[in-house]
């Protein structure tokens, strides 16, 4: 047996809690080593050693490890448990001091099982139930629609011009009102604008003012007409909120930058020495290097935590709106983040919550930060299995799995799953403009476990390299737009919205072949089961799914043919 | 190479802060499985791939694994990085997203780097550095002194009669204040009191006032004056906070008896149904089980957090204590721990927070929660090795380094290092009366990492098997003291005191002998460095050191021998 990849943690992804009496309990093994695993417990404060006995299944397995996972339920909720283990020759027990060849009784001391010493409420991960229903559709406001000419920019380029880093346009807030019917139409029920507050530049991530919308974009009102209009048709609407940096021209940075260090704001961001210096290499910490007007943000200073977080509570209050993305938010530190989800939670409990992160972000997603994150890590492994032909089915189940396998589930069911952002090139892109393989990706993206989130005009079949090209205006001529690509879009947004197993079903890949290059899966929700097969080879293939997958007979239906 | 056995995560205890431009990093592997392992880092926002090399030394194993570690250094503070892993034979990169025979390079992607995406202030864990130097005395404040007669429960037992469950003997803080120079002269720096709050008990675990000192103990004033007489002689001093649960009589609990569901307070609890039955089986959660007059407090509501978050600001406040043992720690939820932690440094940032936790930690030792634990996991060790003889020295070094792998350094360097307490019998009695055997163990807690805690009365002999008759009256009476083992503790103290490698070194063991049945330990700060060996064997035995063990010549002195 290899004891040492064995691995359990009492917490975490390991163990946790699905409501006062019931926990999740994982293990990781490696690979094909382990035949039997069991998970025996009891009440912390029976006299008795636990006595209860639970299989663990095998649920998922990568390249490296098999995960096992069950989940156990007592009438009290304060647990202490083993492990059974049996690579079927050897059999041992697995506590919180390791490996034992002796059965577990007496001869255990109380100090050697695992704990999980209460399961108390305010310990549950609760993540909002709407984000597992939403396919989310993200807008870049100053390029999706220019609802109002008054407030336009000085010199704006023609709609449908090349972006230059610094080209505006003239989108607006009532240009998103006015394509609300397209939105309804298209299906989508969750809005995700990109930054909206005053700001010198197109993309709005360099705030001056954290309280006020932009006014080329409109103002508090437009807001919240826009915020009444979306939640009339359904749809709920997140906002970016920029707390890592602020603008240059942010009063705080202002005034230090005139007062030096005798500014009473000088302790709000990290300035090396007076005065500042504002020319590269400039004297202050800034997001990346030197982004002169993006000046870091010191948030574990308690006058700058209640200005952000007063701004976070402004807009839920005042327009209603349903949740934060979270910019460069591995940057900010934790505490901040924690204080932020508890006066968020605290005015709208079903905020949703979501952070930029492009890594393992387990440490913030443990229930005291975020709901979770923009899935960069799956867009990267769909890219490489679909667009870069990098990996094979195989070592793309593998990274599902490992993936998977970093959170809790309800974390992986609310993940925001994006292929595209205004932070990369165009979906089709990455294509190559091979849209054949771009709908397959797409396919996938709406059959898998989390909210799909469509970057505005992919759906239309709009190109575009890195930034700033990824920003080019949306396509409204509708002799220009991308039928074809509309309707699929528009039809796998309604099966999602159809069928539940789309969206809270198991997951269970059922087909990884190498050779033919499919990759299948079934999504099961109690009596319903979806099965999805992809083929990313070019040949077209055949497949007979034997009548005894979903453990009973079955008509099978295509619903992508209508 | 076993791969499946190689555990980094980015955070926790494999990478942490040590200032804004520090990391340490561990990385752990199967035991004797890798001969080379490197760090190469650099800035997340380097166009360049990492190019900063740094050995990773192997600092420790146990029967499994080996722990590798190195802490790196940048100007910029946010870092990504990957390790090199050789074992001789293979050579492999090893990032976020699994293993490699590809040199990092160009064709490694931005998104395969592990990443610190920032050292923030807020993030870097900050315990009191005092703690590091303090020696404990816990008083059980019934027991140890009666300073006063006029304050004394009625009907109380001749002081040294034989202690039952309910018996009082009328020991009070003025009795404390009346033996400080007792502490003194032993040489303790550091108090821990049992609850001293309004409680019917004798051990005061069942509080009805949270913000009153119990009138058989004293009030405000005699608290405030011992606090003062205290810190007079350099002595710190911390209370225990029972925040589990309340007593019988507490305000709350009493209107929810008397009020039922319409009580404004049946949130304060977890009551079943109502009316509230007070026999057993009781209809209300409670700590353990049926435990009638500690009904368990409901800490996720605000309302109950208000109360209590109040009583340890208060205590703080009002007479200037210096820090919280937190009862029944793990059975709070951790918000509440979180605002605890946030409420009582902002009072008093170099207070000390140390749990009630006789399990694996983690969860409560990131920095957000607790500074440290009770180190019950270390006790249970010592026991093993010195008391039952269960374990030789290679399994209690073994379980030292899996203790001390679960933290980072500073923890580990500020617990709380009991050998017994009011929740075991006598250290005595876990020895069956060897006192040279107890010596020995006390000898290593004096010597390892981290503040050592006397139980009072230890020092002067006192026996006493489990609660009640482990809290005993303190022996005053010179004649009855043993006289040899106060000395003994009394040099240790004074060692520990004089020798900053016993507080502040680095710990590493160079003597692991099963056959001799000896375990010896290198404890080195800057140019000063203390050799421990310990023969945990009846036989007498010899060692000689080696010149060269310190990588100079050195006078070698036994420092117990006078
Ligand atoms: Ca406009
Ligand atoms: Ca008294």
């Amino acid at each position: 047996m290899n004891k040492a990849a064995i691995l359990h943690k009492p917490g975490w992804n390991y163990v946790y809690p699905l409501d006062r009496n019931t926990l999740k309990i994982r293990l990781k093994a490696a690979k094909n080593d382990l035949q039997e695993v069991k998970v025996i417990f009891g009440s912390r404060y029976d006299g008795k050693a636990p006595y209860n006995v639970k299989k663990m299944e095998l649920v998922a397995s990568d390249g490296l490890y098999d995960y096992f996972e069950t989940s156990i339920t007592m009438d009290d909720n304060r647990f202490r448990y083993l492990f059974y283990l049996s690579d079927g020759s050897e059999g041992i027990w697995f506590t919180e001091k390791g490996f034992s060849n002796i059965k577990p009784g007496k001869s255990f001391g109380y100090g050697e099982y695992f704990q999980y010493p209460v399961i108390n409420e305010g310990d549950i991960f609760s993540i909002p139930e709407w984000v597992q229903d939403a396919v989310f559709y993200q807008v870049f406001p100053e390029r999706f629609n220019n609802g109002n000419t008054d407030n336009d920019p000085d010199r704006i380029r023609p709609w449908g011009a090349k972006p230059e880093s610094d080209s505006f346009f003239g989108g607006d807030l009532e240009g998103i009102i006015k394509k609300l019917d397209y939105l309804e139409n298209l299906g989508v029920n969750a809005l995700y604008l990109n930054p909206i507050f005053s700001s010198t530049s197109n993309h709005k991530y360099n705030i001056d003012d954290f309280y006020k919308v932009d006014p080329s974009f409109g103002n508090k009102e437009i807001l919240k007409k826009l915020v009444v209009e979306v939640h009339r048709r359904g749809i709920r609407v997140i906002l970016d909120a920029v707390f890592n940096h602020s603008g240059f021209n942010f009063f705080a940075f202002k005034d230090v930058r005139e007062n030096g260090a005798s500014s009473k704001y000088s302790d709000w961001f990290f300035i090396d020495n007076y005065p500042v210096k504002t020319t590269p290499p400039v004297n202050y910490d800034t997001f990346a290097n030197d982004v002169i007007d993006m000046p870091k943000l010191n948030t574990s200073n308690p006058e700058v935590q209640d200005y952000l977080l007063g701004a976070a509570e402004y807009w839920l209050n005042e327009v209603d709106i349903d949740g934060w993305r979270l910019d460069v938010a591995d940057e900010v530190d934790h505490n901040f983040w924690r204080k932020f989800r508890e006066r968020v939670k605290k005015i709208k409990p079903n905020a949703y919550i979501v952070g930029e992160i492009w890594h393992n972000s387990e440490k913030w997603l443990q229930g005291d930060q975020f709901d979770a994150i923009m899935n960069y890590p799956l867009e990267m492994s769909v890219l490489d299995f679909f667009a870069y032909k990098k990996i094979g089915p195989g070592e793309f189940s593998n990274r599902l799995v490992r993936n998977w396998m970093l959170y809790q589930d309800r974390v992986n069911y609310s993940m925001l799953n994006l292929l595209d952002s205004h932070d990369t090139r165009r979906l089709i892109n990455f294509f190559s403009g091979e849209k054949e393989l771009m709908k397959l990706a797409v396919l996938f993206q709406f059959t898998y476990p989390g909210a799909p989130m469509i970057y505005y005009g992919d759906e239309v079949g709009i190109e575009g390299e890195d930034d700033p090209d990824c920003r080019r205006c949306m396509v409204w001529d509708i002799e220009k737009q991308d039928k074809d690509l509309y309707k699929y879009y528009q039809k796998l947004i309604s099966l999602r919205h159809e069928l539940i197993p789309l969206r809270r079903g198991d997951y269970q890949p059922i087909v990884i072949d190498e050779i033919k290059n499919t990759y299948g899966f079934l999504r099961s929700y109690e009596d319903e089961s979806i099965v999805v097969i992809i083929n990313n080879s070019p040949l077209s293939q055949k497949y007979t799914l034997a009548g005894n997958l979903f453990g009973y007979k079955k008509e099978i239906s295509n619903y992508l043919d209508d």
